[in-house]
This record gives structure tokens, C-alpha cells and sequence, in this order.
């Protein structure tokens, strides 16, 4: 089988180019991927994101309706009627964006609103809102930690954690290791002023999840603080849907929580949720937010309603729970290796930084849209297709996309 | 006089106190702003910002109705009734969010056609959307600048600049000092492999311009880019509203021009626009793209919608440039120094960081909000309110503020 010449990595940093030659030589990466017609990424939508969406080929760019498995919006919420009700009101009564930084004049009743009940939602004694996740993230931790502090981070921790320790010391605790966990914790408990271990709820792209019990008890054994990073847990797991930490039935422990709400909640941004004198501070502090303006009055209302509707109605939580289990069982009784996911992430194994784009480009060729995730945001070895299974799926979608993997694979063999 | 017993640097990173005590000590500064009843940000708005709003006192909780100078949006556009009515149709076609990031999923062409439009308008070959401002600077330099590459900045950029540089070399080139930044390209000149000088359009804080013309002819001469953030400049300044680039008649000339849709777009976002090579690399490597959820469809609309009445219609600019000149007369004429401002930007020294609060927490009492700027964002020395003019003040909300900061500084002497 014909190979890659280049993988993403080769392109990074380190050439000893100046920029332009470096975007010039990243070119060949991109006419590579095009003489085999396979690049997927970028593709244009004409629709909204969903369950279904018109996506115009790279190629020909003609538009085509597919079944699509690239969206966060686990419970559908982007495009419920309300949510889209709620953001049409705040356009009309707070304009198109709040243009100042929520410290210096862009603090609104609404996002006011919404900090209060997701510090209620999540358990926490108060919550701030970013106009981003990622900006939430790189915010707190950027004011949380500094010279004299650690961050420990499970491997699987996403970027924006990564980005906003680049002025602490950091040490990676494996993923989910509690034996690795422990010697750190005893190492570093005399070195350093705070001792903050980082983890995700859900992890992004394994789709498990933290033992966060033991890891917590741990935290509080050596004098360490707990961070939790549940953007993909919260609406999702739990009981009534505060996320992993309320599946361990432990909410209100963790020290900080951070969450996104471009995920469950439909829309775009961040939020932290920690004691009130944390959050003040973070108000106070985090770059991110001081100097960057405040989130949009419509993602803020559109979240705002989608928090209300997640509480009123678990139909949504058990509809993406009866699609999730669906499923994993099709893709395991069809031998494909989807690591331990227990969320509705799906990672479907490839290992093979070629084939996962082959197959990416050639799901969507037949009407289905799942993007290959490969380097920078796994390791090479760890590519993968990856599948987010939403509430609106129907399991008439689901059999598709195990049909089409399996067709697939009696082209390329890649099935474990 | 009374004296503040610590300003906000005091409560800093580098204290000896894990993030809990520290976030417990930081209160303390809040209850000395509260015992004079001094604290003026954060203040909550029940409306949407403008060039008036209703903002709840601090302190009692009142709304009360206040002309105000604190958004950046110049143009009004956060208000306007096309760019409201374009967010809501978006919202109806696409829903409110995207979901997923740009390169797996979360590409719109809502997304397309915006940065097609923001290309041709800022003279680039090609420009690509952030979700937020802040991410535009640290996702576009985070991925350009690397360790053997050096980034030659004018002191008073953006946080969000100096954020983006964590993993390259860095050096302050003083502020429009064309001798100091000549001297310091001559000895970087063979040390580093990319040479990236970064400048502002017009400076957010003292509201002057950049030497572009200059700048631009002394980084050609020693083989170094230049990037210029021109987020308070674009739709404010040049012929056509291009930005400071087209005021000195160089558009196009610019390696890179960053922006942000959160001022004289009315939104929330941020842009770069480059080659069309640069920006693609850009789209495969900004972690802060790849790693984050898409602008919403909202913000995307309502830009798109703003640039089309910045070009066609030059009434809202020349408007604003009628209250500029108006404000910066009365101003100038009443005795306050305004520093070097150009723009719409009125730095009101003060250069004292107790004073300055007081003033903010004055105003506010008396129906004008404009905010305090001391540190972090300027050194403490130079503490000043900042007022921002909008197209949408009247000459008589701009008597109203000049009138008020007169009586204030009657009781406080701050009038230089």
C-alpha cells in the first residue's frame, strides 16, 4: 500500500526556516493529502452541525448530506428550538456582542444569570463564564499557579491545560495511574506551595473516564488540590446530568471545576466553578478574561436555556445513553477496538496516521462524517477514528456508520 | 489624603501562599475598596452596552441609567438592527453554536465567507476566524515562533501577544522608537532564524498610532516580518475604514494583520489575516483553533453584516470622528492631559492608582461610566480613566463627561 511521505509532525517548530518557508514547505503536506484525494479536515458545512449535515466535498466542493459523528452537542441542544428562542431574545435586548471586557464594562445581568446557576449545577459555592473553553482553562491556571507551584496532569489532559502552565512547573502523572500518582504526591509534597493535580471528567479522546474518588483522597492524603476538567462529562453523566463527578456521587468535593459550553450546552465558551474567593480572584486575574471581551449575549441565553432544559427533562440524557449503549455494542460485536470508552466518545482504532485519513476520507465519501484524529492531538501510533454519538442520532444512523467502518475495512484491514 | 494600603500588584503570584490562601488574602483588597466604597468593576448591566446603558450600582443593587464610555464597539454595530437581524438568521439556519473545532467539523460557510470578506477588506490574500480575540494572538504567534526564533515587540501590546510568545524569544523594542528598534534588528539581525516585529494598529490604552510606514521600511531592510494588531484600528481609521494600514496607504504591504470582531464589528471573535500559505498553516497548527470550538453563527453573521455597512455606509465613521474631535477639544481645552490619543481612545491621566478608582466610582454616582485603567494593564504611574467614544454619543453625552470629570476634579486635583 502506497505510503505517507510526511506525517503533521514533521512540520512543526523546530526547522530551521523562518515562517514563511515553514508555511510554504507545509504545503507539499497539503498536495500530498490531495494527490490521494484524502483530506477531510476543514471540510465546509452549509448546515448547522448535527446528527445530519450538508458538508460540501473538499474536491468538488458539491454539497452532500451525511450522517455526521463530528459534533460535541451531546444532547442536541445547538439547534433545539428553545435554545435558538433564548438567543434570538438576547440578540433583540442585549445586541450582538458585549464589546468590553466583563471587568471594564461587559459584565451583563445574563451572564450574572448563568454563572449563578451553573455554580448551582455543578455544586460549586460559585462559577465564572469565559467567552471560551480554552481560554478558561490557559485563564485559571495561568493565575492559579505560578513559579513556587506544581501542576499534575494526567497524560490525557487536553491542550488548553498544557497552554496554561507554560509559567509553573508540571509533571505528567501517566493516565489514571494511581500507583504513579502516589510516589509524585510523596516527591513533590515538600517542593512546591500548591500542589494541583489536573484531570479530565471524560477524557476527550479515550472516552473514559477519571477514577477520581481515589485520586481525590490522594489529593487530600498528601495536601495536593483537585482540578477537573469536565467539559465532556458535564449534561452527560450523572444522575441528573452534573457530569462525572455527580456519576461518583461526590459533587461539591473537587476543588475547581471547569466546563465548556460549546459541548452539552450547545453554543461557545467556558466556565469555572470553585469557592467564592477563588472565583473572585479568577475574576480579578485571568488574563483571558480581563483582557478579552465577555461572551456573547446569545451564546449566554442559548446556554442559560439549555441548562433549563437539561434540568426539566432527562429525556435528552436518556435517549444519547440508549444511543451510546446501541452503539458500542454493534461496534464490539463487529470486532473493532474501541479502547475502554464508557462515554459517548467513540474512539475507533486505526493506529495508522495513513489509514485513519484513507478512512476518513472515504466515510465520507458514503455519507458519513467521523474525522481521523492523529497527531498533534493523539500520538501517531494512537490514530483513530473518532465518533460523538449525539441524543438526535437515530439508531438507523448508528448501523450506517458501523456498516460503512466495516465495508471499509475489508478494503484496508484495520480491525483489530 | 486617605491612602489604599495595597494595590492590585500586591496580591500577585509570587506570594508564599498556595492558591486558597492567597485567593482568601486577595479579599482583603476588595474590603478596602469597599470601605470607601470604591469599587467600580464588574458593575452589571441589565442592557446591552452602547453609548448609554443601565449598570446596577455596586453596592445597593439599583439600576441606574448612565451614559457610557466603556465598550469598544466605535461603530455601534452591537445595536444595529441589520446586524441583529443577520445574528438571528443565522441563529435560525445554523443553530448557536458550532461544536466542534474548525479543522473536525465545526468549518461553516457562514465561516468561509466571512473570512473571504475580512481578506479582501484588510488587503491580505487570505484570513481565517477565531472564536475569540485573545486566541487569535496566542493560537497565530504559538504557532509562527519557536526557540530559535525571536519576536521584537513594541511595549505596549496586547496581553494576548505577550501570551502567545511562552515558547520563543522575546525582546521590547520601546514604544514607536524607530532608533531603539533599528539598534535591536542590527543585533538580532544573525542570531535568530525569524525575526517578527509586533506592533499595534492604534494602542488600546493611550489611543496613539504606529509609525507603520517606518517600521515596515526597517524590518525589510534587516530581513525581519512585521505583524500589527490592529484591533482598535480596523473600521475606525483609513479612507475606507481599513485600519491604520490603509491610513498610511500600505495596505497589503503588512506580513500580518490580526484583528478583532469585538469592537467596531459588535461581536466576539478575533481574525489574522496573511498569504494564503501562512494562513493555511495557520488553520493545521494554532492550538487555540484546532483545539477549540468555532465562532458561533451568530457572531459570524453579525460581523459579516457590520463590514457590509462599514463599507457601504461611511456616516457611522465620520460620525465617530465628529465626536472625537469634539471630545478631544473640550478635553484639551478644560486642561486635561490626553497623552498623544488619535483615536477614540481618551486616556484621562490620573497617575495615581487610589485616585483613579475613586474618580471611576464618582462617575459612576453621577451617571457617566467610564472605567479605571491602573495595573495590570498599565503600570501604576500611569493610571488613567479610559473613555472610549462610540458613533452613537451625541455631543451632549460628551459635554456631560467632560463636565463631570471638571467637578471631580475640583474636589480631587487631579487635572495635571
Amino acid at each position: 500500500m502506497e505510503r505517507e511521505k510526511y506525517s503533521l509532525k514533521d512540520f512543526g517548530f523546530n526547522l530551521e526556516m523562518n515562517f514563511v518557508d515553514r508555511a510554504d514547505y507545509f504545503q507539499d503536506y497539503i498536495h500530498q493529502l490531495d494527490d490521494s484525494k484524502h483530506r477531510a479536515y476543514l471540510a465546509e458545512a452549509t448546515t448547522g452541525i448535527g446528527s445530519t449535515m450538508t458538508v460540501r466535498d473538499i474536491y468538488t466542493r458539491e454539497p452532500r448530506k451525511v450522517i455526521s459523528f463530528v459534533a460535541n452537542d451531546y444532547l442536541g441542544m445547538s439547534k433545539h428550538p428553545q435554545t435558538i428562542a433564548a438567543g434570538i431574545e438576547a440578540l433583540k435586548k442585549y445586541g450582538t456582542g458585549a464589546c468590553a471586557a466583563p471587568i471594564i464594562g461587559g459584565f451583563l445581568e445574563e451572564h450574572r444569570l448563568l454563572e449563578r446557576e451553573i455554580a448551582e449545577f455543578i455544586g460549586q459555592e460559585d462559577a465564572m463564564i469565559f467567552s471560551s473553553g480554552y481560554g478558561t482553562n490557559t485563564g485559571v491556571l495561568g493565575c492559579l499557579l505560578g513559579k513556587k507551584d506544581i501542576a499534575l496532569t494526567d497524560t490525557f489532559v487536553h491542550m488548553s491545560v498544557t497552554e496554561g502552565l507554560s509559567n509553573t512547573n508540571v509533571k505528567t502523572i501517566g493516565h489514571n495511574d494511581l500507583d504513579y500518582l502516589e510516589m509524585t504526591l510523596k516527591k513533590v509534597q515538600d517542593e512546591y506551595i500548591t500542589k494541583l493535580v489536573i484531570i479530565d471528567g471524560a477524557y476527550s479522546q479515550d472516552g473514559d473516564i477519571a477514577l477520581i474518588p481515589e485520586i481525590l483522597q490522594m489529593c487530600r492524603k498528601y495536601g495536593a488540590f483537585l482540578m477537573v476538567d469536565d467539559a465532556h462529562g458535564i449534561g452527560v453523566f450523572g444522575e441528573t446530568g452534573r457530569g462525572v463527578i455527580e456519576h461518583y456521587e461526590i459533587l461539591g468535593q473537587v476543588d475547581i471545576v471547569t466546563g465548556t459550553l460549546s459541548k452539552s450546552f450547545g453554543s461557545v465558551g467556558g466556565f469555572v466553578g470553585a469557592s467564592k474567593n477563588i472565583i473572585r480572584y479568577i475574576k480579578w486575574y485571568a488574563k483571558s478574561s480581563i483582557f478579552s471581551a465577555a461572551i456573547t449575549p446569545q451564546a449566554t441565553a442559548s446556554s442559560r436555556e439549555a441548562l433549563r432544559i437539561m434540568k426539566a427533562d432527562p429525556s435528552y440524557r436518556e435517549k444519547l445513553w440508549k444511543n451510546v449503549a446501541y452503539l458500542k455494542k454493534c461496534l464490539l460485536e463487529s470486532g473493532f477496538d474501541i479502547k475502554n470508552t464508557v462515554s459517548p466518545i467513540f474512539p475507533i482504532m486505526v493506529r495508522d496516521n495513513y489509514k485513519v485519513k484513507k478512512i476518513a476520507a472515504m466515510l465520507l465519501r458514503s455519507g458519513i462524517y467521523a474525522v481521523g484524529i492523529c497527531y498533534p492531538a493523539v500520538s501517531r501510533k494512537d490514530a483513530r477514528i473518532r465518533a460523538s454519538v449525539l441524543a438526535t442520532h437515530e439508531f438507523g444512523d448508528l448501523d450506517n456508520l458501523v456498516h460503512s467502518l466495516v465495508k471499509i475495512d475489508r478494503a484496508l484491514n484495520f480491525r483489530q
